[in-house]
């Protein structure tokens, strides 16, 4: 298959690339390095240096003999864009090119409306662009469980059937994301149900859940090939923070009570999840939503983990509560549902103790590169 | 109180602006004639000539004796808005500010994305102008009923109680929207939603059917301070369209069955809403929606009604079904709840003959002035 990769310089992004192309699979990797000027502006970088995209291309072609080609341009650019879907003419298309931090999101008004004009107008013109060059082309997007929120009843997977009065329909989850960023996945997700409904495109939104993890069976390969990883508060994830701050000593850094509980997959987890989606595509018309995870944890079940491995490391490690910078409900009912992925074959790497070891010495072998002035949460929802 | 009206150039917002004035209020006007550079676009005018708002803003003076304040700029300007909240320092944002034509907005990608990025952002610049100046500033923001689609359960007032497995949530009602046009009213919604609850902002969202109507209490004063009524395929609403059709021996445009069905509103019910919104705000942090209409019609109906009264006044009128240009259910089931707005007091004026009439009346006066040429449907949701 033909497979373009929207944000492939990025932490899911160039895993996922190299993935499809070590399946064989030919793939055109598209970024504009916003990312890498985000990094620079709010003065964060990855664990481990990253080389420039088109390096790390030709260290793959090198290493395993398969060419990704890679285009650098802006997909808000609607002619860049439209040129590469003319000439690449792909079969599926993983959108992973978004704006992807909350706090980013919540800096200010200016990093908000960036934000959603930003996502908002650029899976625009990709729906644009798959309805001009491949109507057939399968979207693969990249969603959030965090656009359902932490609602009182179950999580269903993107669809709802409501009983009401005497009455029954299928409805598009209640959304109640928790950020500006949050919020444009919730916006993407209408927008692309429309397209499929008026113009018979099929997509697949993957709502996923908090991803961590360090390596690949293609990442570890050379080490031009690492991908982002991030321990800061803006990049980083939950799980990845807290290890990073243990290796150093930094008190884990838990968002109030603690309680907030979310689905969590292993990095390994989001490659065989699209991997599904893209074998197994939606149908002409279809918009279909799984609810990309493995399992849950609350951010105290994951301080508590990491602290129990990290003291068998002998790390000294100490939990801190700090005052939540999000407004988010820190003790909620949560039971989303997660089972149209297993049914297409799902096999999920769960969070055990030998991951978390072997993420806790690569993140020792690069302990020196750790910036502990990006750790303690800055961005404030209130932004007061 | 202080009032801004956000769009006060255009169908509702001039009349909006006059009756608040007329009731006492401090109001100021922003607009920056985008609306009158889509008309120019697409070729369309309103029936009657339009002065300029400083114009019309002299001629209220001049006939009432009432200042209406005028401030010509872009919403998407945050220094521009936070500059005129800033010197204003407004009690309630009445905000009719956006691109309202689902047909413009469906044109092609360039329209889609344009309708999109200027709707969203102008309202996430709204909100935090009022964070940033006015926290306790009441937004009164319109949305659509278009917002829902038409499911098959009964439409609740923005939000809906769904007891599901055992337990139980009130949370957003499921959007289905019909349009890019539509799509961003949900956009805003949950924008807006999101704003109450992390910054106790307080905000009334006004889910307006489709209002049809010419004159108001304030407009007949004087030529100058008419609105801006469309027939056109763009700007022009069912009713207002159908009126105009049957004036010049046009077939009434029913689009596919006509059994599509929707809330209407008379325009000086929509300013009573307004006003009942408006004079009881929203809590602090509270995000509630009205469904503004007075009364359910399909399209059938209203061809049927204007053919009745057309007919008693003389007019030839055949009733034509075009193929329908949009993609939308032809017949459905449509039961949308609309208690809240009379529990404030509003009292409708249902479609009578005697307005139709009197419409009729003042559509022949500038019989003239209709383009015979912008009535047929040219854009297609299926943008082939």
């Amino acid at each position: 298959m033909k497979i373009i990769v929207l944000g492939g310089d990025g932490y899911l992004g160039w895993p996922t690339a190299m993935h499809f192309s070590d399946m064989g699979h030919e793939v055109m990797v598209i970024d504009n390095f916003a990312k890498r000027q985000w990094e620079t502006e709010v003065n964060v970088k990855p664990l481990m240096p990253i080389a420039t995209l088109h390096e790390r291309a030709k260290v793959w072609e090198r290493v395993q003999g398969k060419k990704i080609e890679v285009k650098i341009g802006d997909i808000n650019n609607h002619h860049f864009l439209f040129a590469a879907f003319e000439k690449f003419t792909p079969d599926a298309v993983i959108h992973y090119g978004e704006q992807p931090s909350a706090p980013y999101s919540m800096i200010d008004r200016g990093h908000a409306v960036y934000t959603q004009v930003n996502n908002v107008s650029s899976t625009l013109n990709v729906l644009f662009a798959i309805k001009k060059f491949n109507p057939k082309c399968h979207l693969v997007k990249l969603g959030t469980m965090g656009e359902y929120g932490t609602p009182n009843i179950d999580i269903e997977e993107g669809f709802i059937t409501i009983e009401y009065k005497g009455r029954k329909d299928t409805l598009p989850y209640p959304k109640m994301a928790g950020s500006f960023y949050h919020l444009t996945k919730v916006h993407d997700s209408h927008n692309i149900h429309f397209a499929c409904r008026i113009w018979g495109l099929r997509s697949t939104d993957l709502n996923q859940g908090v991803v961590y993890g360090i390596d690949t069976p293609q990442t570890v390969l050379d080490k031009e090939l690492v991908t982002s990883f991030h321990y800061d508060e803006f990049f980083g994830t939950a799980l990845n923070r807290f290890l990073a701050q243990a290796v150093i000593g930094f008190p884990l850094t838990v968002y109030g009570k603690g309680g907030q509980t979310r689905g969590y997959l292993n990095m390994v987890d989001t490659l065989q999840c699209v991997t599904l989606a893209v074998l197994n595509p939606a149908k002409e018309g279809e918009y279909r939503v799984f609810n990309q995870f493995t399992e849950l944890f609350s951010v105290m079940d994951l301080a508590n983990i990491t602290k129990k491995c990290g003291e068998k490391m002998g790390l000294k490690i100490n939990i801190e509560h700090f005052p939540n910078p999000r407004i988010e409900s820190e003790e909620h009912y949560y039971n989303p549902v997660h089972t149209r992925l297993p049914e297409l074959g799902l096999k999920p790497h769960l969070l055990s103790d030998t991951l978390i070891n072997s993420m806790f010495k690569r993140i020792m072998e690069h302990k020196d590169n750790i910036d502990t002035s990006v750790i303690a949460p800055t961005v404030k929802w209130k932004m007061n």
